[in-house]
């Protein structure tokens, strides 16, 4: 299968433009997010277009999948220039941009094509991790520093992380300075929506925020996580806000043998990308 | 294993009889249920004939289990017709009837041979998916019409279903005319056994009611479905029930690596068995 | 991914077209061929179009994709027709056809389609059955049958089976005046060839003749086949025919974990159809 | 890896003694939770040593990983001369043990040294099972009869178990005299815990209370137990508990496919040990 | 399925009589061969009743399954002496006997029953390990010791081994001067046929000794064993052979997720027991 | 396990020394080779350490484990200095050198350590794929390079390659004037090795060489390879040569569910070292 089911626009007429990033090169622990983007895709022919949740259907859109980017492994840094030159036109063109992963690394560049856009972008984290570590074993490059990185560029009172349950003691006490971050949950999501108002948003949800029960499909599952419910009362809490770009990320389908994880993943890109039109 | 574990009683003196219907044969996405039946019964000998939930034994009651119905492949028509055949003398004989699926298209003949005997029927039905397709392109009798085919007999007022998160959008309209339709739970079924009262009842339970968590051992998982114990909630809402005839269909071992959805499927054969009597 | 690696020309320049067919729907023991299409597709981009077997390339030639025929499943006479109209053009174009199975049932329809253009065909079979009955528990369209549905049209002396190795006592018996049967082995190939000398072939490779040491990714595994090598040799040994058709059935992915089977399957494409060439 | 991550200090040293009980030799139906504490320890450098639930960290303790003890199969009432004589010191020495199984029978003869130590033990038991049998099929050392043989030294009054959903209707019987029982959940756990004050506790958790959508990696899998944030809850409910021994058992790696059950106990093994500290 | 293919006869007039040994208590490394007996029996309604290597076909002859014997774990001397009670009778009766195991262990007890009645038996062994040792860590009765223990009894020029690559250097010295060790290979077999003559045979096939590549599905897996046509080829070289007895043991079906060793054992009960008809 | 079976001895007394580089950051298909050097230590418990080809035993040698590198993921270049630095010194100090891959990259890092002791150094290279190109997609740092970034060192008339079966048409022409590379098997090692005489020899064992039959657990599996016996073989044609350095690489355990790789691995890692003592 080529498209995700129901993409089936150009990429001039549309309004959001989905592409899929098969990039694991810094995952340290189980590898094999680069097959998640593929696995979406084909799995997404055994669900509906049809949201009962939102009650919205992918056909009354316009929208396009661009396939994935082709990238190879071994240089991390020269990845992120291409994921970032492959995003900056189409946040340029004032698309919508859905991604999805690979490893949570690749929030990164699209992340700084996006925000070239718009300077007073605010991020919304849902993630079993902290992903605060300024480096790891040396590398600032990591997937366990993804969102260290962007709060470079956006500073404080500008990310709020939902549904952490890992990571360093030093990360949890430097989010209390530096981030929101709510444990375990994504209880305050309506008041932080609140809060946020009208500026733009992106939302990155690593797929781990999930119990590992529905979600196992991944490197590093953490139990104690949201439940699917849960997480779909989280999006419908930000309906209202300006999302100008997401993406889902480490779905990583060798460790989901039944197919269960692809079919949550293919779910929530259909009402994410809904809850973004 | 032979029986299914406490039903160990002959034919003849039996007050409900089980037997097991192989067939995936308009599958269209990932088939296998046919190995359905041969995992329930092999793997119930890892479970006890007590229920803690029903404070109920089956050794204390007279239950035959009959084997597969042997089947072959190809032709739709006459699978259904052989089923009929199998099912309708233990109708008539007034003995409760329970199959084990194979496809939800098997309940269609099990329901034509008990809706002979008992005009009044109506049905409960638990499933993720609406299952009211005319047709699956072009094909009437397909997993995804099966309760539309069994509308044609009982017409409105006569089907209630719970659970439902996955179906055309045009299928949700059409329900809301045409039978009672809960979507994702089951918690108004308590109401519903009021209003059905003293009518008989084909309870069909599409196991992918469950959410994937539990249940993984599927074709089609639907996240977002009910836990195990909402389940047991359900089965217990209907105890006053006249109960005639029961399934449980769609267990697919070949997704359920771990054995997990098999144990479930064995568990809730005991607890609904243990419903009708 | 969809073509297969090195297919990339348009039907109308092409000398030869592939297609896959998606059909599993009267296989007895453990479906899931239907997935094999998509599965050597996507896994081809994993082999080289270079083959060190024949020293060609299949990029030196003009080979087109047709993607997967659509098909339902239930019933079988409908689904053999869609696939006969399907491929009747292509025959009657002049064009080669290779066709990926799917089931070995699928092959029936394809060569009806190209005995319409060549009245005079020869049919070489490698496989580990017979497939020879009358009938299978009363269906005469089933993959256990399909050679003997071919000799209903093409008689005696034109059908060719090497590596067999199981089959009913009375299917061996009908073999010996009715078709060459090589046993276990296809050591006389090639004086077969010189037989067939410049009458258009038909060759169907159902991929279990090999030995599941190598190719465990079937329905029905039967040791004591075929290495790799050997089948190579086969195919070489065949390079002088004027091969009109070909086909490869019987993976199934599902049972395939470690990928070598689909790996297996993708080289004999590229083999095969390089010596088609 | 030959250590449980932060249990880095020496025997002599240590609070807290950490060990593996890699015997699985009664397991009636499916074996394998021999390589329970090897897979533990490997997938523990996948955690953190910091716990967000205790704001607690393993690194600022002194604990000891001992390895694995080394057991053959064949004669069980060996096996637990084995065991005990190696945990006897340990107790003897008043250092706290933490075990990990392994199948439950295991917990018997870490049970007998600390018992000598602690006359006045509490045992507090969470399992999907009663494990209550006086024998099974003649054998009195067995998984399905450990918790019986261990009321046969500590008698009525000091056995509560929770989480209990599979068993004999007699053992159920039984337990009302016998044992503190809570079908299902672990809700009284707090007023059990002010009813044992300052009793020596033995705390034996069978994983499999845990509900398999979170803990499918078990022999024994049953539908209807606690989720992870539940026994998380229990855990904080016993926080001023007196724990001097503990263990978690019954953890088989071959059916965790997705690694997510390990991840579970590699979880629990940290949280477990920061409670007892 | 509850008998081996064509296996109907009642054991009164059956001439040979097939039971399965559901055991695998001393297995040090993977546990699991308890399954073998299950997986054969359901695995073999795959294959045919007719052979193509001998020309026989199983339907031709009275042969009785029994089933599998009841054992329980823990205690591997009662087990012995449970065996060796259910095939003492069979043996009396002149009955030939066929078992399938479990581990190699099993072979003991049945060759204990088989010995009592033919004082004179030659032992025929195929396996890849010299199962040579006097004791297991300390264990006498286990997998690794069975030959060792059947020595015991026939002492030396009584026990032909073959295929045999894999011991401690003390084992393969030990047999220079006390059995016939042919290793990697069975090249010899036809000169030992010869040489045993009319002596009665018990034959012990341990399929490891077949290459895993062909049978991965075994707890110790030893590449460089025979190929399926090698053993093929060492079973017609038997024909002439007087065996009373004969067993295929140490299938595990976990490990044997394509299920091409199950089918591999199934073929060789069938062949195995018309070699001894 | 920390340590392979039988390396028992210090760094000071070693004759040779064996280290595992956990390394699959150029891997283009499937990763997780990563996971091989662990998993090959703990399966070492599973074989013997005595060799019935070499009629040799690893205890009666000074061998030595130094456990695996600590490596990073992201960035090649950093990574070859790693792994060069930690060989040099063992290279320098004149012992002999084993490591186990990871992908078949990290042969280049330790080569060069070795080279700048044995600039004479001859490579002797089995594999399937040719390792020829100059780039994969702008990387020259890549798995497939390998073979051609050692020819920048070395030259022409250093490299032997043997078992080669894939590649670009263009790598096997280039081969055909700058290395010696024999297609598909290893026939003509007996007379390279004469030819090589007492030239220091780097071994370098893609373990893809092995056809998938036997070893599926690889990135790209690749039909139509050496057997286990024919690569035994090819050892024993080395007997006489000078090995200083020599590494196993490419097992990537997630797809060798049976364990069979792992052992495949384990006995030629022994094997290997046998030879070279």
């Amino acid at each position: 299968m080529d498209k995700f089911i129901g993409f089936e626009s150009t990429y001039e007429e549309a309004q959001l433009v989905l592409f899929g990033i098969p990039y694991d090169g810094t995952t340290s622990f189980r590898p094999g997010t680069r097959f998640g983007p593929a696995a979406v895709r084909q799995d997404s022919f055994g669900i509906e277009t049809y949201s009962p949740y939102f009650d919205q259907d992918l056909e009354d859109y316009k929208l396009c999948d661009l396939g994935d980017i082709e990238l190879t492994f071994g240089n991390a840094a020269r990845v992120m220039d291409t994921i970032e030159a492959f995003a900056r036109p189409v946040a340029e063109a004032g698309k919508k941009i859905f991604s999805i992963g690979g490893e949570h690394l690749v929030t990164y560049p699209v992340f700084k094509a996006v925000f070239e856009k718009y300077p007073d972008l605010a991020i919304v984290h849902l993630d079993a991790h902290t992903d605060l570590r300024e480096d790891y074993m040396g590398e600032k490059l990591s997937h366990a520093s993804v969102i260290k990185r962007i709060w470079d560029h956006v500073g404080d009172a500008s990310i709020y992380q939902f549904g952490i349950r890992s990571g360093l003691k030093e990360e949890f006490e430097w989010a209390k300075s530096h981030t929101y971050l709510e444990k375990f949950t994504a209880n305050t999501l309506p008041e932080i929506v609140k809060q946020i108002g009208q500026r733009p948003v992106y939302l990155t949800v690593d797929l781990d925020v999930l119990d590992p029960s529905i979600f196992s499909g991944t490197g590093t599952p953490e139990p104690g996580g949201l439940t699917f419910n849960a997480l779909i009362e989280a999006l419908k809490a930000m309906k209202g806000l300006n999302i100008v770009a997401a993406d889902a990320v480490e779905l990583a389908p060798h460790y989901d043998h039944s197919g269960v994880s692809t079919a949550v993943a293919c779910k929530l890109v259909r009402e994410m990308t809904l809850l973004m039109l």
